[in-house]
């Protein structure tokens, strides 16, 4: 698949086809971040230039949850503001990998990966997963050459759902520190986790070769707004604010100011979204099961990516209901399907149902 | 200089200081652009991703003011909505220039055009400029080499104010077309001209070898909201929202509603702002006469570049009014000095009695 097998498989689908296919929760924005935005509307505060890092505020903010959510100290001279977890990937790519240079990433794993390695001028290194979709701390030592600059490590997974263990974590970070090579992590699922816990290679790494990228848009359902972070050292927020100084100025100050809300106010409103996406995947993990489909359990983020027999997912898009073929995320992709549950109980049941009749059509 | 100059020039004054250093107008936001804001917010429409390009509201009002404006027909469909003009010169560039190609632009010229150009792994070659500051045809034709990619116009230019006139603006189509190098037109201050025309070299080409940058920041006083646009044919759109589409996934979408309504809403408060800016200009311009500094006549933008001499912008520093030293818009801007007239003309005056004292001090 091109440019983006999800955009491809979306146009495919019709009017009234059910999406499952969706990288977005399904809940709004935040009452008190809406409000912190159109407070700061109302007050003149968003219509100037922020610093280029963002406003201070906003990365104080981010810094309190680093400590309250991770007990991890994050200095907010050492965050960038950005348009999205997006940007935030892209200059943390392009600050820190040379024309040829090697990029390690799972495979499956996030479109953005191998597309923002190839903008940054660098040449993508896939690597397999394990068997439960996570990716093996050994793969990527093994694959670490004298050209690779950076890996990713993406836990919760897009488009897996796998959590890495705190063991992984703490393995990708003696890797980063022993190969002096930057372990980019991406943690924009960091709050959906159902089982297990949510922890970064930061806490352990040694050197500053961890940074990692965070954002509002999964946590506070706030994609449209287009506001995350990177958090790293001193000398590699420079390097990265080179890039997202004339990239960017600076990320949105509207969303800066509702980012800022989301993060400062009560955090309940994720802890019930969380809850509602442990329900629907255990929902769709039945009712996978019952079709006979197998799909390693995923503990966090809100898509499944059970192994699908051959023709099954032009089956189920002919019937209406999109899901995103496998190797749209990669080689070893191939086989499997990305099932996001961004919709309620009622619709995934029915698209549950017409999985079931599409699997008899293929088997 | 090198982050950027006028970064440091802003940490060397006080807190006092005048500041004519600024690269935003000094008014407000239309009440308009934010009432359409607070609408979406509260209608939930910025909550999710808008496509790739941007709403297709915004795009056709974005449309319709060059059919109003410049009497050009562009395509909704060619048209993707930016993290502000500054994200669409970095993908311009990003998606146009192969390692190692060359980028011609004015010199002085806007900071972002060199280390955009380094970002895309390309090599800068700045072009100086006449005796009245605009940029000659004739100098980017006889700087085009096989290696070069794309050359800069900008116009109404940041630093230098200069307009250039309909004929070269001809002359940039032409050079695009019969050398079939790209023309990149940064049109940021397309609407702050007072007197001769703004004309866009896309009016002008026979080939699709001109892309536009368009934005609402300057315009419509929105730099904190980061908003603004590149247009060109659909294969240069499509190259181009490669590098969108991962790099930011899509414009910040209340910024977007923001947009629409100023781009569509009433459009005297530009009037109103240009009338302003042209009286600070003429003041300006007396002012640094009386002095008896020699400053080519800027017909737009909210910037003038007189000659000054050795010390002369150190002085004027020293003593509480911040503007900058031209060097840092490129060599060929040694022994100028960039003065923001985003301030009342009170302030406006008074700065000027601290630029003759520092120019007495240094003569």
């Amino acid at each position: 698949m091109s440019i983006s097998g999800i955009r491809e498989v979306f146009e495919a689908a019709g009017e009234d086809a059910i999406n499952l296919g969706l990288g977005q929760p399904d809940f709004p924005t935040p009452d008190h971040a809406k409000e912190g935005a159109i407070e700061a509307i109302r007050a003149g505060d968003s219509d100037e230039y922020t610093s280029n890092k963002g406003m201070e505020s906003l990365r104080g903010a981010i810094a309190d949850r680093y400590a309250a959510d991770q007990g991890i100290e994050v200095d907010p001279a050492h965050i960038i503001a950005t348009a999205g977890g997006s940007e935030a990937l892209h200059i943390a790519l392009e600050a820190h990998v040379d024309p040829g240079e090697e990029v390690i990433y799972p495979d499956p794993g996030f479109v953005s990966y191998e597309a923002l390695t190839h903008i940054a001028c660098g040449e993508p290194h896939p690597v397999g997963l394990r068997e439960d979709l996570t990716m093996d701390p050994a793969a990527v030592e093994d694959a670490i050459t004298d050209e690779t600059a950076a890996f990713v490590v993406n836990s919760p997974a897009n488009p897996t759902g796998a959590v890495q263990s705190p063991e992984d974590m703490r393995e990708f970070a003696r890797i980063a520190d022993e190969h002096d090579v930057l372990c980019i992590s991406d943690e924009v699922y960091e709050h959906i986790v159902f089982e297990g816990e949510h922890r970064s290679p930061l806490e352990f790494a040694e050197t500053d070769n961890v940074v990692v990228v965070g954002a509002c848009s999964k946590t506070y359902s706030m994609t449209g707004w287009r506001l995350g972070w990177v958090t790293g050292s001193n000398r590699r927020i420079e390097r990265m604010l080179r890039v997202h100084q004339y990239g960017q100025a600076c990320a949105s100050a509207v969303s800066q100011h509702a980012a800022e809300a989301a993060l400062s106010g009560p955090q309940d409103v994720v802890d019930e979204m969380v809850d509602t996406f442990e329900e629907r995947r255990d929902v769709l993990l039945d009712g996978l099961s019952d079709i006979g489909l197998h799909c390693p359990t995923p503990h966090g983020a809100f898509y499944a990516m059970p192994k699908v027999p051959e023709g099954f997912v032009d089956e189920v898009i002919d019937r209406g209901v999109v899901v995103v073929p496998g190797d749209a995320f990669g080689e070893h992709g191939a086989g499997y399907a990305r099932i996001s549950y961004a919709v309620d109980v009622e619709t995934l049941k029915e698209a549950l149902e017409i999985m079931d009749e599409a699997y008899q059509a293929v088997n």
